[in-house]
């Protein structure tokens, strides 16, 4: 078996840990849910959905591939005794889904030796999949499958960016690159969480970030991303593969005018 | 025929339009559009689809009801000779469309002299429906109809809030509004145009508020909203029915502590 005809195999099983994390999912969306205060202070929902739905994904990974790792946002990490380790996201956008927007979205992503080679993002109530591996991409509307492109735009003046809050931006440096970008850009949407991730993959937005993502916010969307010929880096260039401040471009050439405002001002 | 049952067979009429439209909407959804620029100077996206959907709602509605009016978001006003008045917007948030995201929808609303009587809001993509009218609300997601009903939130401090962005807040009231809000609630959320006010009413969300909306951003929503038990208001308390800064809330008590902040400094 050759590395890509794995990882075909591979995809099909990630997209069976999506499908299988939607059961846990729906009957909670727009429905009772028991919304619980992970940590003090700042509100940060998170559902009975998510943990049902992380423990059933976790179950299947330790079931069918019990030497792989797993990192999980909600129980952690546990080690691999191979070179691949699945990163999830049950729940990516809580507050969308205690919202009631069908924005949220399950997150899949698998590192080989640290490195993202396949992602898989499901909204499961509009019953939508974006996918991405070995250099490709594409999305599956209820059985529509289209390949995934990136648009050119190559400035930002033209550009059609997305973030999630601008609550998110809470540090000087923070402040001054949302200002910054929000100022070029023709349009800055809010309120997107991993969708406006994938909308850049899809062509229908330049450029989305978003400060301090953990690793399971965007594991998942690098190799769709790059997959769909776009690009994503942390703001300051480093490897977006661990998380942190990320943006993702359809460009480099974007990429690249938009992440000297990142850095804070000169 | 007496007027509910009158405004039962209107209900079908309604949502029957809702579907017509997605024909055009739906083809230029994540698709190639031609975004034109409405007015000079601000970035106001409206497409081939925009326009198509509505000349075909307005072709059904003079076919079958030749003296309702009509008001439309792209064509303007048809003078009404009965006492019916239909208000359309087929893509209510036509950034989040531009942008590839499932939160725009269809809006179609019904005055009986000057009174909001039938709403309903469509999004295709979904395909879910809300509908409203003679005191009732419900849902309908792919042919599972649910009641829709406001939850029970009276105070600020547990609320959770919808805004469609923050940079529509423009004057000194309208800042001092937002940032009143945003400080007491437990989340603001951005980036819903009228799902937010469609959320209140399915008790996912509190309260839901804009600044300037036109007449057809706000007019299928009364109905849903009142007929699951909630409220909408002018932020100084005036009627919701043309326009203008609106708020929606779950309960009169929580949209009473609201608009304290709505008038701007004392």
């Amino acid at each position: 078996m050759t590395k890509d005809s794995s990882l075909h195999d591979l995809e099909a099983f990630a997209i069976e840990l999506a499908k299988h994390s939607a059961q846990h999912t729906l009957v909670h969306f727009r429905g009772e849910m028991d919304v619980q205060n992970k940590s003090k202070g700042a509100w940060d929902p998170v559902t009975v959905a998510d943990r049902a739905a992380e423990t059933t994904i976790r179950q299947l990974i330790e079931d069918t591939f019990p030497t792989h790792g797993i990192i999980g946002e909600e129980f952690g990490e546990k080690s691999a005794s191979s070179a691949y380790t699945w990163i999830l996201d049950p729940i990516d956008g809580t507050r969308a889904f205690v919202a009631g927007l069908p924005t949220w979205a399950t997150l899949i992503g698998l590192y080989r030796e640290g490195v993202p080679v396949l992602g898989v993002m499901y909204q499961p109530f509009v019953d939508e999949l974006f996918v991405g591996h070995s250099g490709k991409a594409y999305t599956d509307y209820r059985g529509h499958k289209r390949p995934l492109r990136v648009r050119s735009t190559d400035s930002l003046a033209q550009a059609r960016a997305g973030t999630t809050s601008p609550h998110l931006y809470a540090t000087d440096k923070d402040i001054f690159a949302h200002n910054a970008i929000r100022d070029r850009v023709q349009m800055l949407r809010y309120g997107g969480d991993a969708y406006f991730f994938a909308m850049v993959a899809a062509g229908q937005l330049d450029l989305a970030l978003d400060p301090k993502l953990q690793i399971y916010d965007i594991a998942a969307l690098i190799p769709i991303i790059e997959g769909a010929g776009g690009c994503v880096s942390g703001w300051d260039g480093s490897s977006p593969a661990r998380g942190g401040d990320i943006i993702a471009a359809g460009s480099k050439q974007l990429l690249d005018e938009a992440s000297v405002f990142l850095s804070g001002p000169v």
